[in-house]
């Protein structure tokens, strides 16, 4: 008779690369997975949240919940939430783009934490990415190590939760390897800032940084895109 | 000319004795104050937010909003979301009450500091009490702290939000003393865990706390309540 406890761990899952593969680790290191998606008004919502059911069908995942965080677009201040500002094209890489939201990483970490203490989770894995993520303050690992200090304060004594960034030091070349290794479904992802049908803009932030790091990575990227500018194309064979 | 930036103060109103008082000194202290409410399914929900939006229009702020947290009554663990629970009659003192709601202040707090940064807000204001609060880990000064590192580190580095806990320290006597002295709208809150009416049980742990600290301060409480319990009875006079 086995009366180990089973471990379970929450996952935040955007239906994005990182978080996939953020996804594919848990489910090695837990015994269960809860499967948690924010969709907080940003234009490609409907999207994001199609490629989450589908990744966490494709998983059989124990548990999955989508949460409505739409304040957050109420607020205002980013350009991903606001239907009426422009998603910039191209790579920009001075300073915070505006497509941050802000706090965003927080408000979605504290649902995730609510849950892993109802759960009696072990821990609560997020796909935040250090060095690939264009200057988000809340994906930095000083964030990360301030925010599991609030956990432990705010959480229950006898709940011992852990923050769980397995793909923090690493950039997107090697999280799609590390991704491919675990036969992570990248075909169910979704990336792209601007689409939300079958076909990825290939022109904005999120879809140049994907497929230059597919390229890099020598795998080739299963989602179809538009024509790439010239520019854009420069970019990825960079 | 006064070109002078006016401060502006984000305040998460409950419609609570609390944080009608934290309110009453953020509209003090700032220019313009933004009202924050949170329903997260409490039983509760409809008869505090009648609550919040009576002292909004008392004190006329320049913004309101309602945001719905209803993800964490999915979530459970806390007698205070569950239909099905009981919320514990008269005063436990003994640990955390099962009407903890896992991680509540990390979200509601989350949501406010997006609000807060989207707005150039200088400061989120919290109606949290360390002494009289029963024993919820999220109330307490160290977990303000960290939660204040997080802040710093989670939004863009040209903001700067300071948490503020004006009545951190307080008992609920000093807080009734203080609030009075503000002239706050008391007859416009709602304190009771059980009742949604016009009419409060008097006899929950909430309930009791308060009547208790009208008593001690010398200051009658303008809410009706249900008879009282011998128990009950005993314990506000104490």
């Amino acid at each position: 008779m086995d009366t180990d406890k089973k471990t379970i761990g929450v996952t935040l899952v955007s239906g994005g690369l990182d978080s996939l593969v953020a996804l594919g680790i848990a489910l090695k290191e837990c015994d269960e997975v809860a499967a948690l998606h924010a969709t907080y008004g940003q234009r490609t919502a409907d999207r994001e949240r199609k490629a989450f059911e589908d990744i966490c069908a494709h998983y059989d995942v124990s548990w999955a919940m989508v949460i409505d965080l739409g304040h957050i677009a109420k607020f205002g201040g980013s350009s991903l939430t606001d239907p009426d500002a422009e998603i910039p094209e191209g790579p920009i890489f001075q300073g915070i783009p505006n497509t941050y939201v802000p706090f965003r990483n927080t408000n979605i970490l504290a649902a995730g934490v609510s849950w892993a203490e109802a759960l009696g989770a072990e821990a609560v894995y997020i796909g935040v990415v250090e060095e690939d993520s264009s200057g988000y303050p809340d994906c930095r690992r000083e964030f990360i190590q301030n925010f599991q200090r609030v956990v432990e304060e705010g959480t229950r004594p006898d709940t011992d939760i852990i923050i769980r960034v397995p793909i923090i030091s690493l950039n997107k070349t090697e999280i799609i390897r590390l991704g491919a290794g675990l036969n992570a479904p990248f075909e169910l992802t979704w990336s792209c800032y601007r689409n939300s049908g079958d076909i990825a803009c290939g022109n904005c932030e999120s879809c140049l940084l994907r497929l230059r790091a597919f390229r890099r990575a020598g795998i080739e990227d299963p989602l179809k895109y538009e024509e790439l500018s010239e520019e854009a194309q420069k970019f990825i064979e960079r």
